[in-house]
């Protein structure tokens, strides 16, 4: 591509709130009634090509506006940077948002102010991938080991890998790519779903939906846990009726409980043969999760949906806390980040399934876990990415599942792109959904 | 107090940014140009005595619009509460704000959402203390131990610490408190001073303001170091030249390091035989602060005011990682918070050495660390509340330090209110500082 003095003229925020918790979908132990939401940015450049990056943090409903206000602090680091140099090198941008060295102080990259950081990445990631008119995955499995190394945040990590190891790693991680590439393409990577599990289903539901899973081609679903005991018996003996011994049932309690009573009750629930127990704790208590894993064996610990950092996930694999680690593309400072989490996750062996769902989780992860598989762990062992089938239909190259597996997404980017009506419809409060909504809820209350 | 109908009527927010970066007060080695700043709340009632609540979150400078914004998204969950209500009992409104299910994906319990939720809970405290009229720091020495158990949060904790563990510590931390509280009131508590060692300070502004610390009755002074290593060694030497050898001399890296680094730069300044070693990498780094202690002892090693909550000080505790704990009363969800870290501290015998400074931080932690020496450790011995001689000016009820202690506040409160003439000369962009600083700013660039 020749060399453009294109610049970034443009960075859009939207507040975009979908009304799942009509629904319960996405019910949970913790959050019982989620409105899933996207605090969305759109970068927009002067290009001759005019391409776009999109990117988003993922929230559930209030404080949306809190996360979007966070991404426009960001705005001037972005602005009329060169459109060549931010794609050439996005680290560049992630090293500067990171860095900043007093919105620094509103972290130290975590929560809210990470989270924006990683939403204005992963659109430059966006955006550098259609220039390339990539998709993402392969934009990444095909850069050269040295760039991607350049690219990956090693910050606080050097005590457990240097990029002399990381280097080590991509070298040896790309043999073998090719092969691996066409069998993606053939068959895609394996997932696993979360749609009949939600804590506010009844029993008829569930066994309907898990299954229809198992007839859909999944040999993993995933169960919500810890609001009562009781249920949680009788919701895991109907799952484990419905999809027969041989189908791994996952157990995910979204941090419900203390370390003795997460320990208790997953030992309560072992005669159902768990696959793994998700988010038992705190996603901070590192050690918790270690004493965790050491008395439920052999069922599996996982988490990482909420690990704020790479700090933090290198601790897990440091203190054997975790069997399984669930990375998440919008929580951490994007994709500069979670190169180094994958890489993190190869040098210590463990298997990554990355978390997924609420809006465009599934759509950005995929890009993750694929590169992962063609140039960096090299294998889907036990490897499984998590699938729910809401709000795709927002998306203008949403996911595509078959048979239990994503697809290779074929459209240059990182899918992260709304469509146009759907933004229109779910901004809050000023779309047609949200202006109608509260138009008839005025009307209601006026009636009383 | 007889029972009243009082409510919540307002709660204002401000945005309020001192230029502290233009003499380089405040400077370190991550932190170059801070504008220290605070996202102040004033809870309103309609109590006929008509008290208010004052809370804010400290920030240094961009990003403090983005800390407001965290605040105002807490507001419907306390207009309108009942003031008898949240006096008698503020871990009422403290779970409600913490266990908002929507609000918590922000965090959970981290960075800009938790502060926010302590800038609030800050507030009632200071409201329950003027109602009450007691300075904080007696009403909570004078309260029941069954009391402040329920007010502490033991959530994630009770698996080094349950609501009985609290209890006893409560019961042995009182005896003897009417002599200590004599004592506290004749003496103060002790106090050291960072006031000598910014990063931006030249050797003879160093060496002058070292010795008037030392002249002041200070026994410890701070060095800010992790820039460059030979400036640090000439710093050093000048400081303990300055002090002597009987002089405390702690060193404080705000993060600066990776683990190895760490090791080696704190190595290097041992000659000069520094007290501890503070932030020496990422404060979520609880193993690495651990493989920290154990490489550098003798020197001790201090975190803490940037522990993100309860979850992380217990890890710090566990994993030996520290041997002073470094609480904020800002950085955390509020006193509830606060009650449930002086206990861990207590549980595992760590002394507190509270992180001050900021804006009105000196202000807010004093209360804690005298509460801690009435009821919880019940003494004195190695610890020393930071002091910081900045900014105090615009409180209407600043820290009163003498012969290097504080004095014990006698005002009722949590000694958190701006003087209303520092909020109209301050407020950001608004204020007349900064109002006239902007028509400065534009004047010079139109004349170029």
């Amino acid at each position: 591509m020749s060399p453009t003095t294109a610049r970034v003229t443009s960075v859009d925020t939207y507040d975009i709130r979908f009304p799942t918790s009509r629904e319960l979908d996405g019910s949970d132990a913790m959050n019982p009634d989620p409105d899933y939401s996207a605090a969305y940015v759109v970068l927009r450049t002067d290009a001759a090509d005019a391409p776009e990056g999109h990117g988003f943090a993922f929230t559930i409903g209030r404080g949306n506006d809190v996360q979007v206000a966070a991404i426009e602090a960001l705005r001037g680091q972005v602005l009329g940077r060169s459109v060549d140099a931010l794609c050439a090198d996005p680290a560049s941008l992630y090293r500067d948002l990171t860095g900043d060295s007093q919105l620094r102080w509103l972290g130290p990259e975590k929560g809210v102010a990470h989270m924006a950081v990683g939403a204005v990445v992963n659109a430059v990631w966006d955006l550098a991938a259609r220039r390339a008119r990539k998709p993402l995955w392969r934009l990444l499995a095909d850069a050269e080991p040295e760039w991607l190394v350049e690219q990956a945040d090693f910050r606080y990590l050097t005590d457990v890998l240097t990029p002399g190891d990381a280097l080590d790693l991509l070298r040896r991680g790309r043999k073998g790519a090719d092969e691996r590439r066409a069998r993606l393409l053939e068959r895609g990577y394996p997932a696993y779903t979360t749609s009949p599990g939600w804590l506010g289903y009844d029993d008829a539901k569930l066994t309907r939906l898990a299954r229809r899973a198992v007839a859909d081609g999944f040999t993993q679903i995933k169960l919500k846990v810890g609001a009562d005991l009781d249920d949680d018996i009788r919701r895991c003996r109907t799952a484990r009726a419905a999809v027969g011994p041989d189908i791994r049932l996952a157990l995910d309690a979204n941090q419900r409980w203390d370390v003795p009573e997460a320990i208790r009750w997953t030992t309560a629930l072992a005669a159902f043969d768990p696959y793994w127990i998700e988010e038992p704790t705190s996603p901070d208590d590192i050690l918790g999760h270690a004493a965790i894993r050491r008395a439920v064996a052999p069922v599996k610990v996982a988490t990482g949906e909420h690990a704020q950092n790479r700090v933090v996930v290198k601790q897990l694999l440091q203190a054997g806390a975790i069997d399984v680690l669930q990375l998440d593309a919008a929580r951490v400072g994007g994709v500069n980040e979670n190169l180094a989490i994958l890489l993190l996750a190869a040098r210590f062996g463990v298997p990554v399934c990355p978390h997924a769902g609420g809006v465009g989780l599934c759509e950005l992860v995929q890009h993750l876990a694929m590169f992962d598989y063609l140039a960096v762990s090299g294998t889907t062992d036990d490897r499984v990415i998590e699938y729910v089938d809401h709000l795709h239909e927002h998306f203008l190259d949403p996911v595509v599942v078959r048979d239990g597996h994503y697809t290779a997404p074929a459209a240059p980017g990182f899918s992260a792109a709304l469509r146009p009506e759907s933004i229109a419809r779910y901004t809050y409060p000023g779309g047609t959904f949200w202006a109608a909504d509260l138009a008839e809820r005025t009307r209601k209350e006026q009636a009383v």
